[in-house]
């Protein structure tokens, strides 16, 4: 099925600029979706990234820019899909969306994704915090609305609509990495991986950038964060 | 399965303290381990209390008290169980171990871990933050280390000790009540049920004892928290 991946050109990753420069954010938000891209493509999705702007990169799979606000441009292209409103008329079965910054989705974790979302008219992985880290929608009429706790009001409009809706129980689609202590538990997750020779894949673009950029997890007080060197 | 449900009695949830006085924080923990322990029994576990002091409450369940650290304790019932230094002195096959404030913990979710606990020597589930949330265990070498990233050391020890390890990935299961935060993500999810009419099963006590106190969502900010009327 496709799987859009929104990505924001502008200002991404906004709430790691205490521990991130500007340009640093940028790599580190591009690393972040190649990891994305990858595990989509390993689970058997077909990625699409849907940009706010030009994407200065090299990326495996097709980009669709669009710079209309996140609510907009999502529902812009499930009108384009789930509607037959695309090129060709014909209306597709499913669309997926799944975020950029999912730096820990592995394809074990978006197949059981993929696989809700062909049995019920909507399943939804929700976010630490309330968001909607990701779904699959085949019910024509389910739109989203990405502000404030997006997570209640997808289920509200899915209850509206008559969807039926599987939610997805995933620490790793919950994690969007959005502040400094997602970072660690990026680090963690790469650690654990290492630690028994890596079973979940080689290390990973994002968590390999924070370590290259000095970052490593920090303990000292008794929680787990991350320290810069 | 037996299911060992480690059980502060003394300053439990104290980094809740600057959102609850003291006996709310009592309050409110027993709420939760009363919803952990009735998600195991529903899970199939027999859930066993491991206090560090007399649990002042009528529990569905026996209630061991060693009033020694965590870890102690922990790798105190190890012994006793997979070592055969039982009452019997015949060991057990296997011994879960599930932390008391998994407040969002399903029976789902937990039937997914026993699930994984009895194809591998050792299925842990990690918290957020690298901690060790659940776990069950049948190698009898494994013992527990719960300072620092506990979640790493576990990883470290099994690979020392050769037994094998399945990670189960439950947002549910990462997710320790612990902190302010985490109080939003108990009134998410029982939002989220109450919107479809329950199919998670009736409210659980600690959302609802969170509500009766007079704690709301609250999305303001953009961000979503919590707010205490």
């Amino acid at each position: 099925m496709e799987v859009l991946v929104p990505f924001s050109t502008d200002r991404p990753k906004s709430r790691l600029s205490a521990v991130l420069a500007p340009d640093e954010r940028a790599a580190f938000a591009l690393a972040a979706l190649r990891d994305v891209l990858d595990a989509i493509d390993e689970a058997g999705g077909e990625p699409r990234v849907l940009a706010t702007g030009t994407v200065d990169a090299d990326l495996p799979c097709p980009v669709t820019v669009d710079d209309r606000p996140l609510t907009e441009a999502v529902n812009g292209a499930l009108d384009a899909r789930l509607k037959g409103g695309g090129a060709d008329g014909d209306a597709a079965e499913r669309v997926a969306v799944v975020m950029a910054d999912l730096a820990l989705a592995t394809p074990d974790a978006l197949r059981e994704l993929f696989a809700a979302g062909r049995e019920a008219d909507l399943a939804l992985a929700p976010g630490r915090g309330g968001g909607t880290n990701a779904f699959v929608a085949s019910h024509p009429e389910f739109r989203v609305d990405y502000h404030g706790a997006s997570y209640l009001d997808h289920r509200r409009i899915a209850a509206e609509i008559g969807a039926g809706v599987a939610v997805v129980d995933s620490h790793r689609l919950a994690t969007d990495i959005d502040e400094p202590a997602d970072l660690a538990e990026l680090l963690i997750h790469a650690e654990a991986n290492a630690a028994d020779g890596g079973s979940d894949g080689g290390e990973k673009r994002a968590s390999r950038w924070l370590r290259d950029a000095g970052f490593a997890l920090d303990t000292t007080d008794g929680r787990v964060g991350v320290e810069r060197e």
